[in-house]
Formats: C-alpha cells, sequence, structure tokens
C-alpha cells in the first residue's frame, strides 16, 4: 500500500466503525493529540467525571457518614462482579480493592500455603522473565517471607512460542504458575486454557495477572479453570490514575485459602467487633481494610461502557486496528530502523504494539514535545503503541505513524536528550 | 449548672472562639445537622472539591499520563512529608499509601522479622483488649504467617491506668508492643513516650496506630522515640472516605527493615526494571504499587486545614469541649441512665466521649433517623460522640445533649428497632 491508500483505509474503517461513536463518551480536550497510552492510564469517560461529583458533594460531603450504608460496603463486591462479566467470573469471584501488587502478595501467598500444607514437595514457581517487574518483585517478597520455595523465571520469546516453553518448563514440583496474561512489553498473550490445564495436571494452581488483558481482549477465567487473578483496572478499564485493582479466585478454592492480609473487611461480621479473626465466607475474606471510596467509585462508568460495547466487538476492532498499524510499520517505519517487537499472529497479541529503534527514548520524547503524539517508552528501546478501541480511531493509528516517520524522516529526535516519562 | 447557664456558656464559647471561622472552610448543607462522627468519617473540605476538580478534569482528563512526570509520582512522600508536621515525624519517615490494615501488616512483619533475626527468644507480641479489632487480624494474620510468635491480648482499663498495665507486662520476651494510642470505644489515650521508653529497656519495639489520634490531639512520634506508626486519614484528618493510610518508620530503622509487600513503588529504580528486588533507600521501600490518586490528592486540603489551624489550638479547643459534654452529661444524661465510658481525666481522653446506655441502638437510630444528630453507636451499648474542632460548636455539643435528651425523656427510641450504622 503506498501512504494514500493507507489514509483512504482509515477514513473508510472509521466511517464503517460501528463503535466510533463512544470516543464521544471521553473528554477530549484535544482533538489533535494522539493518545497512544491508553494501556498506561485510560482517557477519562464522561460519566466518571459526573459520578465523582456525585459522590464528592452528595455522598461525602451531604450524607456523611451514612453513606457506608446506602451503597458504599457494598461497593467492592458490587464492582467486582460487574467487572466479573468482561472476563468470565462469576459475581461471587471477584472483589474490587487495594492495588494489583497488594492483591497479587495476598493471592500468592494464600496459595502457596495451600500448597505447602497438602504438597510439601511442591517447591517451585514457575513465571517468565517478561513479566512485569513489580509482580516478580512481589513474588520474591512472597517467597522470601514463606522460605522453603524457590522461584523460577523462565526465559521465555514473547513474541512465540511463550506458552508452550512455559508448559514445558511446568512439573511434579511446580505449585504455582504465576504470569501476566498479556505481557507489558511486547503484548504477547498466554494461552490461559493450555498453561492453565498443563498446570493443573502436575497438580500446581495457576495465577494470571490480566492488568493488559481487562478491557483489551476477551478473558475467560472459568473457561479456562484459573485458579486466581488479579488485574489492574487504570488501563484500558478507564478506571482512572491508581484505581484499585481486582481480585479473583475460582470458587471451589474459597474456603480453602487464608487471606495473610487479615483485615476487617474480610472479617465474618465485622461490626461484631470479636477480638478473634474469622474470615468471611466467600471472596470477602480477601478484602483487608476499608477501600479508597473516591478511586473505587470512579471505576464504574469505564466498566460499563466496556459492557456497552461488548469485548468481542471491540477486541475485533482492535485487531484491525493492530493489524494496521502493523501494516504501516512494515511500509513505512521498517525501513528508518524501527522493529516490530509484539508478536506477528494476532491471536497471540494485545492491544498494544511495541516498536524497537536504538533512539526510541528521543523519538518517544519528540513525539510528546513536538508531534502532540503520547506513546510510551519502556527501557532500553521500545516504544509501546496502545489501541484502546473505544476511543482509538483509524485515523489516530494512520496519523501517529506520519508522525513518527516525520520524526526520524527530519531527524527531529535530535534535538531531545532528557529523561523519559516513564509510567505504566 | 442549669440549661440556662449550659446555653449561655456555649454561645459565649463560640462567640471568643478563634477558630470557629473554620467551619466555613467545610461544606455544611444542613446547618442544623450536629454531625459528631468526624472520628468515623470528617467532613468535606471547600478545597478538596476543588482539588478533586482539579485532578480529574485536568490532571487526569486533559493531561493524562504526563501528569505522573507533573506531580503524582511524589505526592505519597509529599502528603507523607506533610503530615508528618502534625505528628512528629520527619519529611523523609512517612509515606502515604494503602489502608491502614495493610500498612500495619507490613509493618508488624517488618518488625518481627527484625526482631527474629536478632533475638530469636523475643516472641511476644503485646497489644490490648481494646485495640482496635481490625488492628488485632492483622497481628493474628501476620504471626500465624510468620509462625513462633505469640500474641498477648492485655486486658487493661481503657479508662484509668492502662499505660500502667502495658508497662507492667512488657518483659525480656516481648518482641514488640502494637497498640491504638487512642482507644477507639473509650478514647483513652496511651502515653506514647512512657510505653515506648518500657518497650525499648526491654529490646521491645514500639508501633502505634495514631488513627484516632492524628487530627485530634498533638503527637510526637520522634518526641517519644517511637519505631513504627500507622493511621488513617479520613477521620480528624478530613481526607475523604477510606483515604490512603500512612505508614511511619524511625530513620534508623530504615535500612534494618525489609517491606515484605515487596511492589516496584518501593524498588530503588522503579522505572529500570530489572527482575531483583533492590529496595528503594529510606521510607520509599515501603511502598508497595499504584497508589489510588483520587483518594490520594483529596487529602491535602485537610491536612493544610490541621496546619493553619495548629494542633495546640485544636487541643485546647477539643479539651474545652469535651469538658463541656461531659459537664452536660453529669447533669442533664446521668440521670437518664447514661454512663460516662471515657476517661474523666482530660489528659487522657482524646477527642471522641463515649456514653453507654442499655438503649444506646435505638437512641443513635433516634438521633439520626427523628433528631438530625449523627453520632455513631458501638456494640453492645455505646454511643460515641465525636468532637472535631475544626468544624463542631459549643452549640453543636449542647444541641446534641438536649436532643439526646429528649430522646429519651420522650422515649423517641422505642419506635426504632433496626440495624445501626456502625462503621468507623
Amino acid at each position: 500500500m503506498n501512504i494514500s491508500d493507507f489514509a483512504a483505509y482509515a477514513v473508510a474503517m472509521d466511517r464503517q466503525d460501528e463503535l466510533a461513536h463512544f470516543r464521544t463518551r471521553f473528554v477530549i480536550d484535544d482533538p489533535d493529540l494522539i493518545y497512544l497510552d491508553g494501556n498506561s492510564l485510560g482517557r477519562l469517560p464522561l460519566a466518571s467525571a459526573d459520578r465523582l461529583t456525585q459522590m464528592v458533594q452528595n455522598e461525602w460531603g451531604n450524607r456523611l457518614i451514612r453513606s457506608w450504608n446506602e451503597g458504599w460496603i457494598e461497593l467492592p463486591q458490587r464492582l467486582g462482579a460487574k467487572i466479573g462479566r468482561i472476563i468470565g467470573a462469576q459475581p461471587q469471584e471477584i472483589v474490587i480493592a487495594d492495588s494489583t501488587s497488594v492483591n497479587l502478595f495476598k493471592l500468592v501467598t494464600a496459595a502457596l500455603r495451600l500448597q505447602q500444607a497438602n504438597w510439601p514437595d511442591k517447591t517451585v514457581i514457575i513465571t517468565d522473565n517478561g513479566n512485569f517487574p513489580s509482580d516478580i518483585y512481589i513474588l520474591q517478597g512472597a517467597l522470601d517471607l514463606l522460605g522453603g520455595f524457590t522461584l523460577k523465571i523462565v526465559p521465555v520469546d514473547l513474541l512465540v512460542g511463550a506458552t508452550e516453553a512455559i508448559v514445558a518448563a511446568i512439573d511434579e514440583r511446580t505449585a504455582l504458575v504465576a504470569l501476566s496474561h498479556t505481557a507489558f512489553k511486547s503484548g504477547y498473550v498466554y494461552d490461559m486454557a493450555q498453561v492453565t490445564a498443563a498446570a493443573h495436571a502436575a497438580g500446581a494452581l495457576a495465577l494470571w495477572d490480566l492488568s493488559h488483558s481487562v478491557g483489551a481482549i476477551p478473558v475467560d477465567l472459568n473457561g479456562a479453570s484459573a485458579d486466581f487473578a488479579v488485574g489492574c483496572t487504570y488501563k484500558y478499564v478507564n478506571g482512572g490514575p491508581g484505581a484499585p485493582a481486582f481480585l479473583f479466585v475460582r470458587e471451589a478454592l474459597h474456603e480453602r485459602v487464608r487471606n495473610p492480609v487479615s483485615g476487617w473487611f474480610g472479617q465474618q461480621e465485622m461490626f461484631a467487633f470479636d477480638l478473634d479473626y474469622a474470615p468471611a465466607a466467600g471472596i470477602g475474606r480477601f478484602l483487608t481494610g476499608t477501600p479508597p471510596l473516591l478511586s473505587l467509585a470512579a471505576i464504574e462508568p469505564g466498566i460499563d461502557l466496556l459492557l456497552e460495547a461488548g469485548m468481542s466487538r471491540l477486541r475485533a476492532k482492535s485487531v484491525q486496528q493492530t493489524e494496521f498499524l502493523i501494516a504501516l510499520w512494515r511500509d513505512l517505519l521498517a525501513p528508518l530502523g524501527f522493529t516490530l517487537n509484539s508478536p506477528v499472529d494476532a491471536t497471540r497479541r494485545g492491544s498494544h504494539v511495541s516498536l524497537g529503534h536504538a533512539e526510541a527514548l528521543r523519538i518517544d520524547l519528540a513525539l510528546i514535545e513536538a508531534m502532540n503524539v503520547l506513546p510510551d517508552f519502556r527501557a532500553p528501546d521500545n516504544l509501546r503503541l496502545g489501541i484502546a478501541p473505544l476511543y482509538t480511531s483509524f485515523g489516530d493509528v494512520y496519523q501517529a505513524v506520519l508522525r513518527m516517520k516525520r520524526v526520524v524522516d527530519e531527524r527531529l529526535y535530535e534535538s531531545f536528550s532528557a529523561e523519559g516519562i516513564a509510567v505504566t
């Protein structure tokens, strides 16, 4: 394709896009800004601003403490049930509270203690070397605390074959397989059902971090018989900066696992004020303290938008857009030294595409400062381009590539040298 | 005093109150409502509503991911340093992140592992039977995880003598003394310096939960040589529902303790994305995941109001108000069957006063539903009346007692029987 064909394709696709109108449901102050970082921080839904005003003025300011009995106390479960609908979980299997890392700590510790009690010879935790570092740090912290376990960081190729490599690494000593379902850097998507089945066949448990999957691709936790999951809500769920994360435990395990961070929100009768901890029935036992309610309430409109659009339609558009981006890369960017650092196979690719370049950091800075494009940079040489089909247009994808091309063609990056933006 | 003398006293005191104008800095939709639950959920500062609008519209909606480099990343430390000024901590000793219970888990675990490594014979954790139940649950969870420690719940009288009882219970086997500085039910305030000194003399560490102290009474963590502290910001700090909690570690201990919930926000160079956890220097190592930024940012105006008013002026007013409330109780409520469940000695009393009554639950409901008073109820028979001198007037105290008296005089409580409001 030549440039005018790409342009015509983008126009045609946007015209026929039945999800295009969702873009109007977000606050977009600057129509020229091409925002390709929804995989780090999703945009602000119009309804979220309204929800927060109601939360602050009416529920906090006016109703004050009474609001606890007027909906606040149920929020972790009610919103958990709602997000469960887009990741294949039953309503009683999921809550929203605490950060992804704190939730991961709770679940890893619970899972390993369950294994320790029943299968003391299972002492190995498997993860991969492309897992999000915070997940690995949490595993290291939990293992240091528990003792007796070892962490096996399997080196995998997160472009192709990682699923098979992990399956091959699982053996009878494996206690837990803990992976990010979609890799934060390459966007590789594991076959959750295949890995979970291999874990189960070996008597291991499977834990999935869905941070780069939820709201980006269809997920079916129950269909895959996944045991545990966590995930963040500030990326494709558009829940707001640092929005609390969700936590999932397969129902059959609820009564067999204990939350090590056992606070009063996970107590059987929290207002009886007994002095002995007795875990609540079901998933509620994984709550700990009072949740950050402003941040928690702000998540709901983002979930509602995903439910309204439907994950299968969003996935179809996302695949079309990442395919388009890769086609543009092949014709326009590869000749300029950009490499494709994401899977070619769309079935194994999430909703972001990574492009490598020796000057990636300075290109990133030039895009932000001079070209009104917001991608993100991941060390050492990776530009990450996030597609959020609720608000990303085909025109955005096309324009972003043209601007990237211009930054390199005209060597605009050469005037930049500062530290980069680097927050997921 | 008779009723008209009390009324005249209230009017005179409000007239001469140099802090009275702070009431106008809060959203008060219903001037007739007497809000005595600021010890559970503080009122909404006007500036917080503005701050949230800016946060949502400008920082999230407009600046998007760029906001991380425009102030977000420093928020846990910057707000921690600010709150440190009202509790006697150095700026580099405190962060705000996660819930009180999660923070407590981190610190208890860190403290006990430090003792375990150096003094394996120190195996007893001391707390009291009036500690907030969530704190006890967290201790139980951490002990269950660590093994080898026992929890000694010392029965104390939280009206008088608890400080001495705890000091007497400390011995050479004590690893950690973990207490709520101000008791959630009676409002008893421990002598922090005395208990901490006794702990240190025995080689034990001292951890303080300041949830019912911060913003209510002056606290001097450094003056008392306290080792660890946590505390919530949604009560007297007026930080908003479920606002994240703070976490303090004495500087001399920073490099000797490890955060068991070791996430990327506590990593030395979080954006280097190394696969080995290396704790950040200083207090930052106790951060874990991405903090809930809307809830976090909303805390700042509440801290600013406390700094502006000054804790010594606030304490002076609070003592006058609780003394006034107790005088009213003695003359008007004691004859109706109310008991004083808070210390008589003002130096050992925080900023809330508990009154017992056989019909406390139904009186609570009648006050809420029929009298436009919001106290709170703590099982089995306790009405808790919180004084927040930033916005509570002497007239509020007087009117609240008159309304309580009327509820009992006219037996208005007899038409109520439902479940009570019971959230701290």
